[in-house]
């Protein structure tokens, strides 16, 4: 696919006038250098323009029947593994991922896709809840009330540098709001510019190929803050969906809460992920747990936002024990490359200032590896759990692939530890069976700090299917009700509404008497397939 | 019951020495004279106070089972009706309403405690969602993951001064946060202090009697915008629920948005609720609709956020005679007391605005009556659809008896008039059946302005059941996706959360795998109430 390096904009590339001469490169960061072609900088034209046809495309999608809808999304899957090993070798360049982790990411991608078809084509996620009249009701009847969601409105979608297809262009965001019946403008992260050009050419193939109306979906290329505000403060965006670092977030959400109509905002930020190791879990199983948590630690060279930055376990032989093997791990560890050189400075600074708090020891600095190639090694320290909480920035995500130990001296001082912690996307709890029992109070403390609590496992891959939660309070998310991966997530981007004894005949589909899509609703507070 | 006057926190007053010295009184708009006894302003130390205890009874109350919490909330219930006469004089007093009103809204503030007494006991709203660990899965085994809802802390309630029961101390708000399991800080209108303090004592005495922790509730009097703002930004609030003016809820949810963790707000604020009469349903029922037009407006004297403010028709002769009629029974409509001199003032303003519009023709503008009495009459207005496009501000809600009728040369001109509508909680629709199928382009275009369409009848009168939906776009509230009324209102103050490959005895009775709620569970991605 010969790349034109151009938004694309209601099926369209915008025209060649839209330009203001801005451009920019993508950049290959295990080499080095700089990649063909040249990538053109959306214009407030550009911008217009993709809001104007995603307005007019949104009264007609959302009037597509599930099926239709679902047809869209599977459709979208083929044609991005019809892009075959073009994309991987794209993304690899621009990442400087390995391949095989990106066959993973587009299987996964795809998957997301076709769920949320099959969510869709179920159709129960609706909501519909039926209170039929009561006629005879004293003092007053009742009148007949059909609720269900509907689609929000036009989503503005922010992709994610570490995660180029499964969090970018046709990820998580995208397939969801698509699903719920909205259009998707996705801001492409310049990190990624040629990937997220071919993944969103497959949907407009995809949009053309199932009667899509242009407009459903447009790209937007660019590098510049003003862009991704412009795209937030613009009057057709009614929801923005976005994975990236707290500022950025955080820049995002206090943009829609400043708009005269403020629009919730998901942001997906950083996360530490403490990972709390009991005694006896260490006693029957230190040696495997060191080595899961130097795997998890280093996995995609510590570029997920689940990455477990932070170890805290009650200071006895045990945990010196660990201590000592993941010194040694860590030492045989390898340089690999990161996803840019802004990731791998900002992983620079961050392990600096690890390095230069007082109380802090550095068991491994990261290997000063090949700046040309964006190279980092990763990087162990070990602190007490007073000067954590002396210094609550010790707490802030490092992103890459860095751990902090933390040895308390009591009990106490562990349940203190996760008392002061702030929001995260998960916990982890390494116990024994009598153990988790009797840590009860740890684990009753870390359900409010966190989305998901991880038992004996590691917190990195996150499973895609209904049960998952993958949000969590501030700052791990702008909104602890939302999840930005699994089924839930479609209910981010749909609203309520609700009908008062309307005819049958204006009645959407789902809300009618008869149960055309022998969908589970709640009718008169049970929850039936039945008919009304 | 002897008021006392002063702020009730964790099931306590607060110490003597925690005045100020500030104290306010409440005022009887109906013979404009001030009640007995003083009230206290809360103390930043009231404030503390409340969170601190609120915060230590989050930990206790979100373990009560759903039959304690039920029976918190049925006995909050009884307590209530057993204040008996006294509460509805005070309410009355303070509020310039009828006591009939007062004795049904009382009615429907104890039915919202008892629904979600049940609601809670039925187990299903905290969305059980079960997917099944696949050891054998390729590539990888598929963790076990579960997750439900689970509270999200203590939640701030601003009561609304139109509904002194339903929408206050123990209205909708603070009802469906206990039911999720939330302490909840009720910042009582200062409008009416002594009906907040007598609820908020029956709360005291049903937590007590149910053995729920101090804390669980507490009620904070005052009446400057400041104490409203010190509760949001307090670091423990982790919600608000709000009933009042846009002005009020968008301060509240500036503050909160700007808050160094941002917590959700769910304001709902002002509404036109639009009426849309076609000439069909003008020509069937003219006369019946005048009639209901006119109660529904100078229902309350207007003082609801459902009050139809704006209607909308085709110039022909069924609206003129529909101008003529609702002209007559505006002429004849007595005035009545309003709620405070404040939401007196803020009429006059409102209806002065109108009248002072170029292109605005005054019907009827609102008697001059007993400002001692802080009385008002209905107003009503007429304009083109050229004259409400050109002032935006026509659109925006006067809180009281005020109607403007706005006169359509053509269908393309109401369609035009639907389309440049804000965000509001209701639309209306009056058309006969074949006329409601020839609208469809209008009905589809109010679904995306308003969170309730009502067909042929009137948008006062909010039915309280499960598929009620009392939200809408901003500036109707500030969270297009909640509801203030009805069973899905719980859904506000809770938060997922999922647990990954935890021991049986750790998990949440809701998500073992014997099924001992008897709840609906989605496992697997089938919604069953089997055991796993």
């Amino acid at each position: 696919m010969q790349l034109h390096g151009k938004s694309i904009i209601g099926n369209e590339l915008p025209s060649a006038a839209s330009g203001n001469g801005q451009t920019f490169l993508a950049y290959n960061p295990a080499i080095g250098q700089d990649l063909d072609p040249v990538f053109y900088e959306a214009t407030d034209a550009d911008i217009n323009l993709a809001f104007f046809c995603a307005e007019k495309a949104f009264d007609v999608y959302r009037s597509k029947s599930a099926e239709e809808i679902a047809g869209f999304l599977n459709t979208i899957a083929e044609k991005i593994i019809a892009l075959g090993d073009e994309l991987i070798t794209r993304a690899s360049a621009e990442a400087g991922l390995p391949t095989k982790r990106l066959t993973g990411e587009r299987a996964r991608t795809v998957g997301q896709l076709r769920m949320f078809a099959d969510l869709v084509r179920e159709g129960s996620w609706v909501e519909a809840t039926i209170d039929r009249a009561q006629p005879e009701r004293k003092p007053l009847p009742q009148p007949d009330i059909r609720r269900m969601l509907i689609p929000i409105g036009p989503v503005a979608v922010f992709g994610a540098s570490n995660f180029p297809l499964a969090f970018s262009v046709a990820g998580g965001d995208t397939a969801s709001a698509f699903a719920a019946g909205n259009p998707v403008i996705v801001k492409a992260h310049p990190a990624h510019p040629g990937t997220s050009e071919m993944v969103a050419r497959a949907i407009v193939t995809a949009a053309e190929a199932t009667g899509m109306p242009a407009g459903v979906f447009s790209l937007l290329q660019g590098t510049t803050h003003e862009l991704s505000l412009k795209v937030v403060r613009h009057p057709v965006t009614s929801a923005v969906g976005f994975t990236g670092s707290l500022q950025g977030g955080r820049a995002i959400f206090d943009a829609a809460a400043q708009r005269p109509n403020p629009i919730p905002v998901f942001a997906e930020m950083g996360s530490v992920n403490p990972v709390f190791v009991l005694p006896g879990a260490l006693r029957e199983r230190g040696a495997d747990f060191a080595v899961g948590l130097q795997q998890s630690v280093t996995l995609g060279v510590g570029q997920f936002c689940t990455c477990p930055g932070l170890v805290v376990g009650l200071r006895d032989a045990g945990m010196t024990g660990f201590k000592k093997r993941i010194e040694e791990l860590a030492a045989t560890a390898s340089p690999a490359t990161m996803l840019h050189p802004g990731i791998l400075s900002a992983y620079d600074e961050g392990v600096r200032r690890l390095e230069r708090t007082n109380g802090v020891e550095t068991l491994k600095s990261r290997v000063a590896a090949d700046a040309g190639k964006t190279e980092a090694g990763p990087a162990v320290f070990i602190t007490d759990s007073n000067t954590l909480l002396k210094h609550k920035e010790l707490t802030h995500e490092v992103f890459g692939p860095s751990t902090l130990i933390v040895m308390c001296d009591s009990r106490e001082e562990m349940l203190r530890v996760a008392r002061e912690l702030e929001g995260h996307l998960t916990a982890t709890i390494h116990g024994t069976t009598t153990e988790l029992e009797e840590f009860r109070d740890l684990i009753e403390l870390l359900q409010k700090k966190v989305g998901r609590l991880v038992f004996n496992g590691f917190p990195t891959g996150v499973e895609v299917c209904a049960a998952m939660h993958h949000g969590g309070p501030y700052p791990a998310t702008t909104d602890v009700r939302a999840t930005s991966v699994g089924a839930y997530a479609i209910k981010r981007f749909a609203r309520p509404v609700c009908f008062q004894n309307s005819p049958q005949a204006i009645l959407p589909v789902e809300l009618q008497d008869k149960n055309h899509r022998n969908i589970w609703r709640v009718v008169d507070n049970q929850l039936t397939k039945d008919d009304c």
